[in-house]
C-alpha cells in the first residue's frame, strides 16, 4: 500500500545521509567524537523527519538541493536528543545497536549530543548555497529548530519529573508529547515551508500538521512498542513499560483497569527487572481495559485533522506524499 | 590596579544578568529545568566573556544595548558547556556551589545544559532589537559561536581521551586549551565586532587577540587552581591534581621532574582519595621543577602578543579596557 512512499523516503534518505556525511565527517580528529557521533546516525532509521522537510519545502515550490542541508539539520537535531535521552533514560540499546553511553561512556555521549546539535546551526548557516535563500529566511528557520528544541529539553524534564509520580492526567501525558515529539515534526514541516518560500499562513498550516500528525506518530509509536517484535523495535518489546514511560496507553490504562489489572500492570511499570512474562500479562491488561484501541482511535483523529490543514495546499506530488505519510504514521504496526 | 575596570566589569555584569534574566526566566515551566539552568548563573561568575563581547563591539563603534543579547548569549554557551563539563568530569562542586548533577541528577544537568545551548540563538535570534544588527551579520554571529561550540566539544573529547593517557606533549595540551577555552575567547571578540560593524580584517585581529589571551587566562586560571584559595576558588585547591586534569604545569613537571618528584605528582595525579598533604607535597614539586614559573611566563608572553592585535585600533575607552583586562588575566593571582 505505501510502496511508493517507502521508495521516496528512501530515495530522500540516500541524498539527507550524503548531506550529513558532508556535515559530520566520521574521519575527523578527535576520532572519538566523531565516530560516536556517527553511531546512531549509522545504525539506521527512515529519515521520516528531513523526509517531511524536504517535502513540505516542495510543496510550496522549493527545491530539494536547496532544502537538503536544512532537511539534514533537522536529523542532527532528532539523533542528537536521542543520545542525550538514552543516557537520561540509562537505555542500553537502540535501533538494534548499543548506545552511545554504553559504547564510549556517558561523558563521550554527552560531547556528541552537544556536537551534533552545533552541527545542527553549522548545516544551516554553512552547507546551505550562497544566495538560494535569503539570510532572513536562515533566521527564521533557525529561531523554528531552537524553538523546537527548547520544547524537547522541556517535555524532558517533564518525563523526568512524572517518572517520579504514580500516575499523571491524560492532558499532561499529551503535553509531554507534544513537547517531545510533534514539536519537532511541526519545525520540520514549518522549516521546509520557510525555505520553500511560504507566507506565514501557509507556515502555520503546514506547523500545524507537522505538530498533530507528529502526535499521531507518538502514539502509535508507543503502540508499536508493546505488538511489535523486537526485530521491528530494535529494542525489546515492551521496554518502554520496564523504564516507566508514561505513555497515553498506560495513562489511559490506570485510570480505567480493574484492581486486578492495575496490579499486573504496575507490577511491570518502572521495573527494570520484570519478567518477559509479566510484561506478556500488562500488555494483555492493556488490551483488556482498551486502552491501545482508545490510544489507537485517537491517533487515527489526529491524522484525519491534521489532514485537513493541507486542504487549501494545490495538489502537487509533494503533498500527496505528506498526506500519504501521515497515513502510514497510524498504519505501520495496525 | 585594576580597580576602574572592576568597577565597569561589574557595571556590564548587571546590564548581562538583567538581559539573561529575560532569555532564561527562571519562573518558567518546568520548574526543575529553568531552576536548573539558572543554578550556575546564579551562583557567582564575573561575567568576563560578556564584558569582552560588549568592550569588542564598543570598541568598533557598536552601541552596547544592540550587543547586550549576544553578550548574554555568549555566557549562556560558557555556562552550559559548564554544566556539561561538570557532569563529564564528575566535578561535586562549582561557584562555591554544588552542581547542577549533584543537586539534580545527570538527567536534568544535561538537559539544562541543552536547553542553555539552544537559549544562546535564542537570544541572538529573539532579543536583538529589531533592525538593530542585519541579518547577514546575526548569521555570521550564529556561525562564530557555532564553530567556537564544536572546538568546545572536540576539546572535551580530547581531554577525555588523555585522561587515559600517562602524559602527553605540550602542544597537545595547547591545542585542548585552545579549543576548550580559547575559542570562545576568540568569538567574544569576533562576535562583538560583527555586531559593531567591524570589517574582515579587523575582527581578524580582534579574534586573535581573543584567541591569545585566552589562551593565557586559562594557563593564568591553571596556576590559580593551585595557589590560590579554596573561598577564591570556589573548590577544594588541587582539585584540578586529583581529576587528573593535565595542565600545561602538569605537562611540563612530568617532562622535567627527578624521579622522586614525579612520583610526588603520580601520587596525586586523577586520585581523588588522595589527601591534602599529599596535593601539598605534589604542589611543592610543580613549584621545584619551575614548572610554575615556566606556565606564568608562557602566559605572559601570550598577553604580550595579544595585546599587539589591537594596535591599530584607536585608542577608545574600550580598547584600553580590553588591554587592561588582557593584563588583569595573568595578574589575578600572582
Amino acid at each position: 500500500m505505501f510502496e511508493e512512499l517507502m521508495s521516496e523516503i528512501t530515495e530522500k534518505m540516500v541524498l539527507v545521509d550524503e548531506m550529513i556525511g558532508k556535515i559530520v565527517p566520521v574521519e575527523k580528529e578527535p576520532r572519538i567524537l566523531y565516530e560516536a557521533s556517527n553511531h546512531i546516525i549509522k545504525a539506521g532509521g527512515k529519515r521520516v523527519r528531513p523526509f517531511i522537510v524536504i517535502e513540505s519545502c516542495e510543496m510550496c515550490g522549493g527545491s530539494e538541493s536547496t532544502v537538503l542541508p536544512t532537511a539534514a539539520a533537522v536529523e542532527l537535531l532528532h539523533t542528537f536528543t536521542l543520545i542525550h535521552d538514552d543516557v537520561m533514560d540509562r537505555s542500553a540499546t537502540r535501533r538494534g545497536v548499543r548506545t552511545v553511553h554504553e559504547v564510549w561512556g556517558i561523558p563521550i555521549a554527552i560531547a556528541a549530543g552537544d556536537c551534533l546539535f552545533a552541527k545542527v546551526y553549522e548545516a544551516i548557516v554553512k552547507h546551505t548555497r550562497p544566495g538560494a535563500v535569503s539570510s532572513d529566511r536562515l533566521l527564521q528557520v533557525i529561531d523554528v529548530l531552537t524553538s523546537a528544541t527548547i520544547e524537547i529539553c522541556e517535555g524532558q524534564a517533564l518525563d523526568l519529573s512524572y517518572e517520579l509520580q504514580r500516575s499523571i492526567g491524560e492532558s499532561e501525558c499529551l503535553t509531554m508529547i507534544e513537547k517531545k515529539t510533534a514539536a519537532l515534526f511541526e519545525a520540520a514541516m514549518r522549516s521546509g515551508g520557510i525555505i520553500g518560500g511560504a507566507s506565514p499562513s501557509e507556515i502555520e498550516k503546514m506547523g500545524s500538521f507537522g505538530f498533530k500528525s507528529g502526535t499521531a506518530f507518538q502514539i502509535a509509536d508507543d503502540i508499536l512498542g508493546l505488538t511489535a517484535s523486537e526485530d521491528t523495535l530494535g529494542k525489546p518489546v515492551g521496554d518502554d513499560l520496564r523504564e516507566g514511560k508514561k505513555t497515553l496507553i498506560v495513562v489511559h490504562a490506570l485510570q480505567k483497569a480493574k484492581e486486578n489489572q492495575r496490579k499486573t500492570i504496575l507490577n511491570v511499570l518502572g521495573r527494570m527487572e520484570a519478567s518477559d512474562e509479566q510484561v506478556r500479562n500488562a500488555i494483555d491488561a492493556l488490551i483488556d481495559t482498551g486502552s491501545i484501541e482508545y490510544s489507537r482511535s485517537r491517533a487515527e483523529e489526529l491524522i484525519s485533522l491534521a489532514k485537513r490543514e493541507l486542504d487549501l495546499f494545490p495538489d502537487t506530488r509533494a503533498r500527496r506524499a505528506l498526506l500519504e505519510l501521515a497515513d502510514f504514521f497510524i498504519a505501520r504496526g495496525f
